[in-house]
């Protein structure tokens, strides 16, 4: 599985109900990374993790459920004493108290030499998680966003995803994404796109999740190649994505908000579309982009739910 | 002040009781800091930051009162995971909850350029502090201890100041001690020595706290032509520490674990030797050093007798 962070990982915690999950591997966008306070942050990769362990705040859609926030509640001391232009002891951005040791853990191994590939199987090891977790590369990927708003304050600048996501709450309209990086980052896992009996493109963000992925040199080609059993689950129902800005994003650099939006994005690399009963009307559009299309519920709001959209992708593919 | 940790933090919150703490300034040990989970962590800093800012945990005599440990215990996850020969996710030093807080400040601020000064002067003001707190110097310079150690699986190693005084307890004996750094750092605050009205080396260990401090270059020759304005407080009471490793260490270097070891390693700098009255019968041995010798109470037990204490040195050296 191609994977972002929330959607991709209420589809594997379907998935495993159905199919052994040392047989799952999944490979996960890192543009999202950042660093604070000194520590390595992997947002996509935790929430994967934490949700196959069943250890994730479900209401919150990251983290770790029953968290304390003291270190947070404490770095408030430091607001007026960080000189101006110091980005130090940020408040914007939480961890909380036990979910820091994830972070002291992949920060120290990453310090010892040792591989983003090697920590983050480390960690779900850790979690007793039996699915594979791949980041996509090694190397340093940064989403950059460029924002087009109307505060003069924010326009025209280009930050971080976290600054955009979480900083901003994706609330200041984007004129361009880059991933800073990518031309020379080298994917991790193409063996394994080569391999697998079937690559399914998560629910996810198809500019900013799924995006980075294919941004790294070979993947398109490893895809088009298997295209036939390349799925995709779209992110986008009724025009509007469940969490997160993917639609507002795809109208904002020129796509349509729609599931037919996505078949464009995806056709040339992805043979099937799975969309919502919702929009079974644009059927025809899908196919007119050359992909197959395929109508279920694509809502996971339970874990069954989540089960039954897996076992149509399962069978659309398989 | 030179100063180490809690003995040095327990004599300025005496001298601050009768003097004004903007006129006071601690000179500090950065020899015992370390670099654990990315974060850097400076000991005897923080110490003396949160006893004068009322904050520290007095029973445990480091970090904050009413801490949490959520963060260090959510670190036994990985104690198994952990590959032969990481040094990540070290259970055996505890940073609390709240106090991760500075250290995430501190971190951040040294990645962004800043001195370990400026980042210094920064905390203490966050904690309202207003003794100046300075640090040794900005480089690095590590305590190396090589233990001496029947225990085969440890004898003749080198380790770290914190490996043998959190992680063996202090319970290994010490056959060198080394301040790795010591030849090239730049100790940033010999003008404040020679514009002082007096200095006082503070009751700390004098090898490992006050030790790296001397061992910078043009500190001794800044103390002995001030000789006559610098007053020590014996960190040794009947020959015994009141806490940590002093006496032991005197002895393991071939010192006299004594007031009379104290006043024969810091004659050569320092005219005054502020000793116990349990140690009055030593006296005479002390003035033979070429020190003069006040005898009182110097067991700072509360605020009262470590402001008795301070009055007494404040009248020795004034």
């Amino acid at each position: 599985m191609l994977s972002g962070g929330v959607g991709a990982a209420k589809f594997l915690s379907g998935l495993v109900q159905l199919v052994d999950p040392q047989s799952v591997t999944a490979i996960v966008n890192t543009a999202d990374d950042t660093i604070l306070h000194g520590l390595n942050i992997s947002p996509d990769i935790d929430t994967l993790t934490y949700t196959l362990a069943g250890a994730i705040d479900t209401k919150r859609g990251w983290g770790l459920r029953d968290e304390t926030w003291r270190a947070m509640n404490s770095l408030l001391r430091f607001e007026n004493i960080r000189p101006v232009g110091s980005l130090a002891a940020p408040t914007w951005f939480n961890l909380g108290d036990a979910d820091l040791a994830t972070h002291f853990y992949r920060t120290a191994r990453l310090q010892e030499g040792a591989t983003l590939t090697q920590v983050t199987d480390e960690i779900r090891r850790a979690f007793d998680v039996q699915v594979r977790i791949i980041p996509m590369c090694d190397q340093t990927v940064s989403t950059e966003i460029t924002v087009a708003s109307c505060d003069a304050s924010v326009s025209g600048q280009t930050i971080s995803f976290q600054e955009y996501f979480v900083r901003h709450q994706h609330s200041v309209p984007v004129q361009s994404v880059g991933f800073r990086g990518s031309e020379t980052a080298i994917f991790g896992a193409l063996d394994e796109l080569r391999a697998s009996d079937a690559i399914v493109i998560a629910p996810s963000n198809p500019i900013v999740s799924i995006g980075p992925l294919r941004a790294l040199a070979g993947v398109d080609e490893a895809l088009t190649a298997r295209r036939e059993k390349v799925i995709a689950v779209s992110p986008i129902i009724a025009g509007a994505a469940l969490k997160g800005p993917a639609d507002r994003m795809l109208r904002e650099l020129g796509h349509e908000a729609s599931v037919v939006g996505i078949a464009r994005l995806y056709s040339s690399v992805c043979a099937t579309l799975v969309i919502d009963h919702a929009d079974k009307d644009r059927r025809s559009e899908i196919e007119a982009t050359g992909m197959h299309c395929v109508v279920t519920n694509t809502v996971m709001s339970d874990p069954i739910a989540a089960r039954n959209l897996a076992q149509v992708v399962i069978e659309s593919v398989m």
